[in-house]
């Protein structure tokens, strides 16, 4: 078991790019993917090599990764009769990039410590440029001495690495994230809508109150995509759906009163019913638009 | 009538410091308050001139300022018997920095203009600190001309000065201002209870998440003082009402759709009847969590 | 001035049945509309009288009615130079039908009094069918004395007549009832939105539900013509959404909160960005199946 | 096995008066319930028997009854070591009177196929009241064979039975019925507010509202409730968030979209953190008054 042994599971628009920054880094990393050809392509651009199961891709492995859909993709991949935790030995690191559950990261923690396997919940922000730039955001949750390992390895595709609390720390911190931006870019949106519609320059408002309290990265970085109605690119609404129905569950349990993250899900549904579960989440704008597209 | 003579009416806590701007910037300002202890104290402080009347301030000055508390405030100040437009002559400019309606705006353009004046809507943006600081940003709808007059003295107090349209244009952009601030400042506060609800430290949830996509203006500037509980300050909920009455009237009449921005302006319902009218906009994070206050 | 003579002036679709069964109740009915040639057909179908002006109607009437749009109209139609005031003499009781603010109420109440006319705000529910039929519910603020007179003559088209309280009284009933249907018809809307996507037979569910707590007139009366994608008729989203601004603006006023009936005012201003502003109120189900029709 | 024997699993608030309807109309009930003290008390109020297990409750029996709390309890009670379908012969009829998801009605329904049983997901509305008068209504999901031999059993202690579709489709009538009841309630409570604040005597309002289209039976019968601050009775807000969460995961996988549900659903939570999880839904009402209390 070397130290330069990692695994990488799950090469979608995330993965695919980390596990090349990892390779890049000097890691000797093993690969598995659903789909094989997508393994295949990666070997061919970046070496390193790929297995025929999650548990294969592990065997030896110091430490592994995965970064797969939703919490059911993530308890097949980490605890299925072919899974990961098949393949780890003892005093070994698992790092989860999913976004998922709170309550599936603690699952998958427990499940881990009883082969001795530290788990660590490590949800991304900085989307699929963010991976492919090597600077994504990473909020972990877990334990100390298990994050302390991890930390330099993750470096290799992340700009901040941070440690937020124990298991299921990571997953909470990023449901904040998304809390934060369902109404800021509701709000924006509408702010747009209500400046075409009082007949001024969109451009020329952006540049006037971007300057001040209203100032946000979504205003800086979408308003220009949202008004010309271009939205075939960035964090797909279907993705987005899937993070606040985590988001709202989790607030089932702890009390918490999400109004306007609840309305502006709501609002994402129609936007999924207009065929828009692949456009990126400045969409909800042209909700409001769209009978003159 | 000389270049340098200014005439500025209505000393609250923003046309006090930007009168001051005015007179250290080298113009001869004759100012008018209705609560005169004001203006006295105001001259006592900066030098210049009182009047007892708008009228009076406005008589022999080549451009005047207003900044007042709403539509009735400003149609009295300015239509008044003893109103600013009984004082002015031709050939000026009138800039308001009022933050009223687009109506109000195109009324008092029209009223000015045929005596001669030029008016101008002007609101600001930037906050106390701003108008103290010199620094405000300032929205401004009106003719070219004189737009062009009016710049380099509303300079003496503002970092940004942009022409945004014709009369109005300047109260709708500060209305898509406030719109984006609405939606984004619950949200803001969803997500920071949400990460008290789940047992995350805000401050270092925060730190992560402003890195990226959630970020603004204010969850830098003022998630700090909403988990500490601390609203005396900034810019008050009875403000934010009555801005977002002016906007949702206008939407009435420019059929835009506000659903966030139209429930974020009942929760601030919700903020005055806990006695918060003076808190700042911040406070619909208290909303959540007074019972615990 | 006989007892039987009376004025009614505004023969919309409420008004003209209304004046016609004051006539048939034994009134002499003179009337007054703003398009003449309706109040032509009006003396043609229902014999009565016409006049040129509100004032003329009035001239020698003991009572006067009127139904308008709104509170502008109702300002002209009342204060007006050719108004009723100018018509009527002391001693005599004005009725209003029109839905408006409690404040032109007010104002019109004490302008009325400064001549010894006595003026009700007396809004009615029961729509175009209810006047036809001559069935209203009539809900009215005033004082009780002239509330007393007006009551028997009230009755010619209503079924129930009920003093509120004092001026203002009745319009602020009358908003009650517009926040109470706003949000039930949303959630009726809501309902039948699901049960056709959970494939269900919305006439069977309808036949089951209104038996217990989720009963109400709209679902009783308004199912079938929302699942049939039938709104040609009924009550107005354009009246609607003129009645909540009247609520929202009073709400201001007195401190009420309405979250869910400031959303549905938004959701009735996509209906009319749709093309319905003529459509009953139960085209809020359209908002959601529009795609399919 | 006798046509008269008949299991009941769950004596709550609604089971321990259904089972009792059952006995008098001339069955043999054999009650289960996990606390056993209830179970020994029905007993002894009724007459029949009881068992300690559903399993044993169920030996004989040619229709079976339950009604708890929820999914998972469901799943414990029916598939459980001593569950229901371990004490189930073939050819019986298994009715389901739990609030609880489609999704676990058609689990069950395959699972109970599998061993003969027919499984019929058979939620009700009208109460405790209506449980303990024997008046519910009983919306039913399953196939018609099971439907018509169980329709007169439940007839005991149901005015109205009817069967809405496949499995299932009881549940997804019983979802409808939520939709409908939660905007409405908060709609009514925005009412009741409002009348409040504008100085009305809400019972005159509703006495005259209710004749027209505002009418709900949630007006008629919790109106005076609602302003007189008496909650501790009637369908408790836990409970309907609980059913709640239940529509809005089903309008995940149907699509449909419930912004005022979603909203209202968040009320209620703050309700819960009012300390109001037993009390009547109708308390949305407090949340307006409750600084009053």
């Amino acid at each position: 078991m070397s130290n330069k042994r990692v695994a990488f599971i799950g090469l979608g628009v995330m993965g695919y790019p980390m596990a090349g920054h990892l390779q890049k880094a000097g890691y000797d990393v093993c690969v598995y993917n659903r789909t094989q050809a997508k393994a295949a392509a990666w070997v061919e651009a970046h070496g390193g090599r790929r297995a025929d199961t999650p548990a294969q891709a592990c065997a030896g492995a110091q430490m592994a990764f995965c970064c797969v859909g939703n919490d059911d993709d993530l308890r097949e991949v980490v605890l299925g009769p072919e899974g990961m935790l098949a393949g780890l030995e003892g005093n070994t690191v698992l790092v989860d990039h999913t976004t998922a559950s709170a309550e599936v990261a603690r699952e998958l923690y427990a499940q881990a410590a009883g082969q001795g396997v530290a788990f660590l919940d490590a949800p991304v922000s900085g989307g699929q440029a963010g991976a492919e730039n090597g600077v994504l955001t990473v909020m972990v949750g877990g334990q100390t001495e298990a994050f302390e390992k991890a930390r330099p390895v993750i470096g290799s595709f992340a700009r901040s690495v941070k440690l937020m609390g124990e298991s299921g720390a990571g997953q909470l911190t990023k449901m904040v994230n998304q809390i934060c931006i369902g109404g800021l870019v509701q709000a924006l949106a509408e702010g747009l809508h209500f400046a075409t519609r009082a007949g001024l320059d969109p451009k020329a408002v952006v540049e006037v109150i971007s300057k001040g309290a209203a100032q946000s990265w979504q205003m800086e970085n979408r308003y220009e995509s949202m008004v010309d109605n271009h939205f075939d690119y960035g964090f797909a609404v279907d993705w987005m759906r899937k993070d606040l129905g985590i988001v709202l569950d989790e607030s089932r349990r702890n009390g918490a009163q999400l109004p306007v993250t609840a309305l502006v899900d709501q609002f994402y549904a129609d936007v999924q019913e207009m065929g828009g579960g692949r456009w990126d989440t400045s969409s909800l704008y042209k909700r409001f638009e769209h009978k003159k597209s």
